[in-house]
């Protein structure tokens, strides 16, 4: 009983991803679904992003979180259109979320819209959002195994962003392992290496971003 | 129509879990249900856990995993009993994934029963397993918000072990603001300062588990 039912929630999901998705592309809009566990660096790397992008860029970010909203009022200080949607239980953030969400907005004059998932490296795998690329971010304090853990994550990623590279020299992490692990599971896999607390990177995540636009 | 049925997998679910209470308790084992994000440390907990207790001690593990033995792997060198439990793709433990590994153990010669769920800090709080006891594990790389940000999670423990404590001067992270995070959804709840690497505080973790037998 419950396949089915699973199912119909999957292709109701997918309709609205699919025209999520038309109206992404027919108006030139790059849309990156980000996606790790809690605390990998999600918010962060995107406040150094709209840090980094100057004002003249055209971003905004939608965030998700089962409660509050502290990530849009992290990020809002920098000038650009920010949404929280708060799941309230949600342990992702599906397609209607995201419709929902950018109801009202000018979402045709975006260069990027960053849709920064909940924090799980599980569940929002399963969801389309009508992104045109995904990311997963992995941090260095998170072990070396974990593509292989949560396969199905990092098989649907274009890029892994390994972030806090800053803490390499206290961790017991082998970042050449997790590349490999990374790369068992999706052999086209992008990685960059970055730390949002040095900058480290940065440069090459900006330009990642600026080569899909 | 979605409500009932998850309710209807739930209900289920609490009757296996009640079962497998009075199944510990009848036997005087304490079972301990361990939750945090991917990459928190429940392993490494673990490894130090029955490293430090002696070979005379009565302890187990299950271990939760979406994909790999790693874990059991990782776990078994100390001599103790440990099964990997591989769901497949379910983002959690539940009671029946525990009642089905439990077969042919020998249960009732337990002290100590530790089920490491899978790494996720949202899904595994709504199924119970039988557990005497939760802690949620919190490392200091994962920022102080995390209670409010996932307070189900939080609500329903007995205790969060605050972990990787030897990282504290690298990162941007207040151990007391993340306790007073902790204590607003739960205001009951035990809190230990741990480090896998150090040692440090293990001593007070093994102690608090004694302290339950």
């Amino acid at each position: 009983m419950r396949v089915p039912l699973e199912r119909k929630v999957l292709n109701e999901n997918d309709r609205i991803a699919a025209t999520l998705r038309e109206r992404f592309k027919s108006n030139g809009v790059f849309c990156l679904n980000l996606i790790s566990s809690p605390g990998s660096g999600k918010t962060s790397l995107l406040e150094r992003t709209l840090e980094g992008f100057g004002p003249e860029r055209r971003l905004a970010v939608l965030t998700g979180d089962i409660q509050t909203d502290n990530d849009a009022r992290r990020l809002a200080h920098f000038g650009f259109p920010v949404r929280q949607i708060t799941t309230g239980g949600a342990c992702h953030l599906d397609a209607r979320m995201v419709e929902r969400a950018l109801e009202g907005w000018p979402v045709e004059d975006l260069e990027i819209l960053f849709l920064e998932n909940v924090g799980n490296l599980v569940c929002p795998t399963s969801y389309d959002l009508g992104e045109e690329a995904r990311a997963v971010l992995l941090s260095v304090t998170e072990g070396e195994d974990k593509p292989l853990k949560y396969p199905a994550t990092f098989h649907h990623a274009d890029l892994m962003v390994l972030n806090k590279i800053d803490l390499l020299p206290y961790v017991p992490f082998s970042a050449e392992v997790a590349k490999e692990n990374a790369r068992r599971v999706q052999p086209d896999i992008e990685i960059l290496d970055v730390s949002c607390t040095t900058g480290e990177g940065l440069d090459r995540w900006r330009a990642w971003l600026d080569g899909h636009l």
